[in-house]
């Protein structure tokens, strides 16, 4: 509830269509939107900028239709992350308008698309890191940012990141995914003087440990504007790297 | 073996109808219900106040069908957790009479239904936690309580949890299911004055590392009435705070 | 915020006494207690039962004996755990008619001691799990529950329990702290019919790794009434024991 | 290579048979059964007391078939274990007289049986523990023990071995397989007078990590004469109990 | 090697000032500035916005010292962490001008102070977790942010968070530190619409395991705004934090 | 209770010395020797074969004095383990006819020395491993058992182990204690006929993570004769090779 | 870029065919091959000695095949692993001429092979090693060595290895490739006078936890010339080995 | 026993001068020089090209002290590590004439010194790892190699690296020291062709958890020449780089 919501009940009660008991029920347990399976946040745009964003495992495809369709409902843009086949299919029939990335397990259905602002780079360290980055280049084209891939560029061979410096160099913020051993974002986070978002991924093997190994590297990288994200989410890389460009481009 | 059965044989002995050593071999190795592949343990509801459970991983179909009739031909409560395809199908074959919950993964084969008391409140922190929930609801109603099931109320959209609080203040106890971060019970447990069950689930993805995170969390929950169980076992979430509620309700 | 000092704020609006503006910020803000370094949680009693504990670890002894200062004042019972030397010997000085007990590691100052009802029973396996227990046992005697201590009745003696069962089958609650195999909690279990709360100590060495090796053995207990708390958690296993013993003499 | 091989090869020398060269060669490098893919050790049950085992994991049914006719050849009872099921039908094909367990998954083909000597026990404690336990019964007999086996008698209801006393008690060595908690072995610990091998089995779910958990609740155990070994390791439990039970009849 | 001054080198080529070779020399090559011990970072100021700050665990004091001392001959702010009472008193005595925090355990010696700019919230779960909070603001403020901070405001009494929200709402980005269940970035990242840097710290005990629950509970966090840093790296949340805030009022 | 014992009470009832009631109270409840901080086993030896043994760790001097005088009063041999200086001072004074050994950490008081019967091996793989191994060496002799210590032949110089084999060759049973790479024991194992009982020990730095790296090499031994007991348990190790060594020279 | 490359362009320079600002773009971003997927390094071969690798895990096999073509067409040897069926069957239909291994699955696409040079050995604990084996072997043979094999000679039967000493002992290199207790470099460390590259796989099952249990063996070697490779990575082994091989018999 | 030792002995049996018998034991049993608590291996040198190097830890000075009087005594070169205070001051009486380095922690004392050849380099990411690349420094000399050290070029500025590649360019072998992220193997061999040996350092904290951080990230090396060693094993890097750098210049 918002402070003006809350100035609202009040004020009936100042103006006497409310009764002292009712408006401490209605500020206490306003109405949420409960499916039974799922308490819809409405309110997560005003709150926190972008809208519930559903996260499709361990869900029936009809679970996930419905939270659309409420959302859908409220005028509120609509993205759906880790989406299966299943899913997939059964959206694609129901929402043909909406934009489906197979790559990146994405759904995206904008009813009010945001202003266009800020930029950001997503660099992987090698190809099979793509299905994590570009679930973070849709997130962020979703939050209305512009968005540069670069794609291979691990540290075995550095100068394959130096040549392109300028690929990355002038970004808000910028989104590093890495499997194996995790380094790239420790030398990109020293190239550069915006914040850098790593996302260790699960590609590899043995003691990669499905992308513990990166995670440990990252969390310890000597580069002091390297933060951190959980193993694979290419979602939370984009969206925070996005949250931080096109916040620098509003009215502070 | 019970105190009065114990009595009981000794009064044989005094009365000359067993020897010194009849006895001493009877109080020693009283039969067991062994049936080969498995000791029933007829005794547990006069210990523990409910039958056995039958926990069904690794289980052939038979063997299961073996141990739920044993129990029924004692004339006890029957229910069983874990319970994949082919078993379940198995047993509504033979036991079409039985109530199976193919969300819950339960069987409950009620041959003398528990008496009616205690309410308890099973909430839940995503959708996707809902599996782990109803084995709580399942086995909470199986021992008799009222259960009223909250679900989604994660700590992202904190309000959901608020606003609804008059769903589970009153509980006499409270199952809080959530994987991820785990967050919920340290949340709901600052809330409530009853005991708060938390039971971490293996939903989530990379450093959730199948439900670790959540079982950490938990384990550290700075509210003090927050106690934990195993990850995903809402049999025993469910076990635990209907135990505490209904005997809340017996004369102590 | 309880609902009647809500009620009362609304009653001020509509007679007049407060502006709109005002009883949104009243309800929005309502003064904290806050010491700078500390936010007492003087609700704390009514939301949950008992009041704020306080934590001693990382603390310096005059950021303790503000906090026991403002809670005194404020008419409340006041328990602190893991008190260390110096903390001690300051709080000792200052407050000579509190109740410190150096095994446990606790100070206890009771402004207003609870009404005396329960009882539980907490039981160690080895004699080395004895400062767990007696933390445990003064947590619970603190909110008014009568004890009895069984110590160093671990597994491979069984017989030392078995024979001692008539101290603790009556309780309304047990606490079986356990070191090493944690092994006794699930034996326990099965003996009882009330929730059994096992505390996992760092007591062993090598492959115990700190209290992790019972940790997982109470959380994977084959009896169903057995709740886990954090390692060496003595507080914790004596409030939940003692919160459960009272309320169930409590009318529900 | 032996003593008595060796005085034969220096013999041989001493007769002028054999150059000085000649016996260091020989002596240095004696043929070893070397079929490529697989070194066969014909010696090891010279050695050791009994031939070497065959782990068919990760193994070609033909590679599997290789070494059972060297070893068959080679006059030398031959066993193998974690046979799956495209082993166990090329297997049985080929050697209809072999024994071939399905539930233990091992194959058994005795060109010489060994004595019969020696009896152990061998423990569940929950149905689903069964597997791994008949790999160690299976192993066992086929070193001439005789083997009793009493399962699912777990700690929860520990009136059930109590009882049964009597099937263990004279053993002269006990394997005990449990998952989940793993706390029987340290129970028949305390209770009897012979050596305890404890086989951790992967049974249980969420914090029971596979074995993890009781592997370290065994690692741990509170009785003195438990030992343990790998997670699932039927074979190792039986070998080792039946290597200690033989000899105890062998003249020492 | 700034893109002006290779272009500088090869203007002098061009001039037949420098031969080829020698250019060559001169890219390959530029002179570092080498102490032996350490290779100073001249030029991490005009590459990321802030001079190399100094860790000092594990150095001598006079290394410590000399850094310090080619920094400052440089003209560039010198903030040095992790300062120990040794390195503390030695640099004390050298350059009693500089600002130390023992509670931070910093050393802050401003040679050309930063423009203020930006506004960042720190926030801490415990009191115990000051220490690690204290470090992020003597950071932020290093960096030329104005830094509010609000202690000991945990999810276990959710009220005093939500009744101060605007001590932190209108902050730019902010950081959270927080050990045990490390729940509060979650809860804080829903209120609001910045960036949330999450800290895990090692305070608690047994299963927090020096700060890894925390660590995972944060990079799990359901709120999709929350980025996490290593355990009690106070410096890397109140660097990235401030970088987020300044930048935001810099022209993009 | 032992079988003759029980007989002997219901002798009493059968002649009428003692009622039915009151023979159910003595066989459920005999008395415990409970000294409050420890439940002494008495009968410890009569079911396992040797008395409990005093595990020092986390007790006062004056708790271990109590219950060696409490063994040493019902006639039973006293062996104490991990006795730090202050408790060995102390004992020291009260018990100078005990045998303690400073390397091993050990006590020993012989009230009624065993029979001396059956030989083992103690082998270590490097120097720093002894104080694991006296522990071993004590206690088998503690149990009757004559010991031949061969140390110091690790596998990187694997003649020396070779070259020493008649030293072990014809051992009942033989402890292996290793650290670092734990690889002794398989190659031991490989060479002999009788079960080898591992020992990690803590010996290393790094990856050895305090005794884990030798754990799970011993627990993965390929050699099928090796049993493994926890990190640094000497005791353990040469209790059980002590038990399979005697009971080998006791008639089966 | 090489120092030759680097003053070619500065020739250019000073013979004024390019502008000072040309010179720094070419120095400072010469064209990478980027393939919008991947950036292939095409002076890897240069730099490293060896061609750019391709690891298949995670890509399609039209990534793949674009990456070979481009290889293939700057005329350099083309090396792929962890080639999966259909990888496998799209590049047999598209490079027949190429060297396709099964079991090591690798593809070899020689186009202009490497002088012949050095010697190495590839030695294996057990069969189930052989597939990670046979990866270093044929990647030793694509580096220009020649390989000898030598199979299943693990330490439970010492001898195996000793007696074959021969085919390993004159080596340039040795790669030992063990799972389960991962013991065996140890022991031919101290065989040899060269360095041993150590390589743990995957085989074994529990405590082995896929091979994280040889992996800290073989970190933990007794012997001082065994280095460690990742878990599996047969490749990397086979490459180091033939590193070290071949520029022993180059012109140093 | 080498081949000739071998062959001198069958030439005494045929000449008469030795029975079969004894020949047999001769070969068996060669006298190892046990001195008790250790067993000197001073055939080292002749197997792997280097005499036996001391560890201290865990040892007692007397003990050390044998074991470097029984290697000077057999003429030869005496290396020991991990030495702490007591053991250096008590050889530094004994042997003034040895080298001791204090940041290393070795102690050198040459009887034979190694013909000198081969150049390694040691680089190390920042200055808190000196004290490990030291220890990689000193084994390298003491092996007869030159050796070139580059401090604190960790990848947060890695023109640093880049700019002063011809210090390490031309180098035979490379040891790379580093903790925190462990980026920096991968970037140095991305840069090389000679192997380069990766030394992960317990430098760092929170989730560098004492080198695990680096050690996994160096294991998943996207460099294929990367090898690794134990954590903090700055020995082993020094030993096997040089082992690789000298015998690059003996004849192969």
């Amino acid at each position: 509830m918002t402070q003006s919501e809350l100035i609202a009940i009040i004020e009936e009660v100042r103006a006497g269509r409310l009764t002292a008991d009712g408006a401490a029920r209605a500020i206490g347990q306003p109405p949420a939107v409960d499916l039974g399976f799922a308490n819809v946040d409405l309110e997560r745009h005003d709150r926190c900028g972008f809208p519930e964003v559903i996260y499709c495992e361990g869900k029936t495809a009809e679970w996930v239709e419905s939270v659309v369709r409420r959302l859908v409902a409220a005028g509120q843009n609509c993205l759906a992350t880790r989406v299966n086949a299943d899913q997939s299919d059964h959206l694609a029939r129901l929402f043909p308008q909406a934009d489906q990335d197979r790559l990146a397990r994405t759904f995206w259905l904008p009813v009010n698309p945001p202003e266009a602002r800020g930029q950001i780079a997503v660099i992987t360290a090698g190809t099979s890191d793509l299905p994590v980055a570009q679930e973070a280049v849709v997130t962020a084209k979703a939050m209305g940012c512009s968005v540069s891939l670069l794609a291979d560029v691990g540290v075995a061979g550095i100068h394959r990141l130096l040549r392109q410096r300028d690929k990355f160099a002038g970004a808000d913020a910028i989104v590093v995914a890495a499997g194996m051993d995790g380094a790239l974002p420790s030398v990109v986070g020293g190239l550069v003087d915006c914040p850098v978002i790593a996302v260790p991924t699960s590609v590899g093997y043995g003691a990669a440990f499905s992308g513990v190994a990166p995670l440990l590297t990252m969390l310890n990288a000597c580069s002091a504007n390297v933060v951190v994200v959980n193993i694979d989410s290419g979602f939370k890389g984009g969206y925070v790297a996005a949250l931080i460009a096109r916040r620098r481009h509003d009215k502070a």
